[in-house]
């Protein structure tokens, strides 16, 4: 049977062997989570990138911009990390230069995979249906809080490993653990979540909002996916 | 309030500032269970040394040695990695040089700390005990499996943390994770660990009893910690 695992953060993606697998890269609050909803709302291209100077001078290429660091957006640029600031008439057709704290590192740590998707609970089922699809095995690289493991990502690896399961056998520890996190969590994960360090981070900026969108599931049918260093949604794959 | 942290991987111990901390470091399978047992029985000091071929060596300085490798122990060694090779008359007054797959580096990785002790199940309550006295944060390190987390050491942090509750605060998710995992699990440790592909691992070897043993709380009344690269135990700290 095929095999799913969990990178619970993008500092221990050396120990996995990325060729041949079908990678998702989740970063729940909140770079996956923008991704997924740009696409639903018409974005052409979203193309990930580690430096902000980097991302800001796309601004001169035609592209839309969207920055964070810490939480927190640089002036300058079009977007902040909120998914309801891509819920606007100006994502339809834009190609989008982002960079983000924790996401984006995760995105181009995994580029080497078969397959890389950028998952999150908004299209978790095109998620698993991606997955088992896929004839190969599969890993979850979550993005973390720079390089430690955080709940939310976490839960998400459980989310889908639970959804997959006959479908797949748990390959080690990590998924083992990220599963039952999961089945203990599942029934409220919002309040699951209020005790992390990182949603406290993220509620100190004011985005409670936020936080109870980025866990609704199957808001959206998309699932972006990284091809020559972009992310782009087809939906012939 | 004092806080205290879980560090899953060694290979993640770079995003942790050690510095005035005191560590904990854990292999519950095996390598500090054995340490815990070495001492126990009588052992005057134990050197963890990262390579196989200087373990060796200090057999000619009046060390007995002990190494493994993949949950194997190569030959011409006094010891192998099992908690009742150490329940021998030899052991005591001894010095083990000793070798291991992943908690010698555990060990070594965390020399920085303030305090660094050896903890497994079979000493817990002297691991809390001292944890508590201790006036700064405290770190526990899971030694893990080759750079991954696994099930067993993340158990035994989040049983600290369970005992520490109301002593220390979570600092972070990974310790938040660690305890509910434990909770979870908490009423049959030794079920909880039969399905993780390190105990499935070590299930191959033969090794059943060494994992009922390494599970069993506060067996032991002593308190490993390390001084100038080795470790000893004293009753004056």
């Amino acid at each position: 049977m095929k095999k799913i695992d969990v990178c619970l953060s993008p500092d221990l993606i050396h120990l996995y062997d990325l060729i041949g697998q079908a990678v998702v890269v989740v970063d729940i609050f909140r770079a996956t989570s923008c991704m997924v909803t740009a696409f639903a709302h018409g974005a052409a291209e979203i193309l990930p990138v580690e430096d902000v100077a980097l991302c800001a001078s796309y601004g001169e290429q035609g592209y839309l911009t969207a920055a964070e660091r810490n939480g927190i957006t640089p002036e300058g640029f079009d977007f902040d990390n909120s998914p309801f600031s891509y819920q606007v008439e100006r994502v339809k057709g834009a190609k989008i230069c982002v960079t983000t704290t924790n996401g984006t590192v995760a995105l181009r740590r995994s580029a080497s995979a078969a397959r890389v998707y950028a998952g999150a609970f908004l299209n978790i089922t095109r998620v698993t249906d991606a997955l088992r699809a896929w004839e190969g095995d599969a890993l979850i690289v979550c993005a973390g809080w720079k390089g430690k493991p955080n709940l939310e990502d976490t839960l998400f690896a459980g989310a889908v490993i639970d959804a997959l399961h006959g479908d797949f056998t748990v390959a080690d520890d990590a998924a083992l653990m990220a599963w039952k996190q999961y089945n203990v969590a599942s029934n409220d994960l919002l309040t699951a979540v209020k005790n992390s360090s990182h949603v406290n981070r993220l509620l100190g900026l004011g985005i409670e909002k936020d936080i109870a969108f980025c866990l609704e599931m199957d808001r959206y049918n998309v699932l972006p996916y990284l091809k020559n260093d972009a992310l782009s949604i087809d939906e012939t794959i």
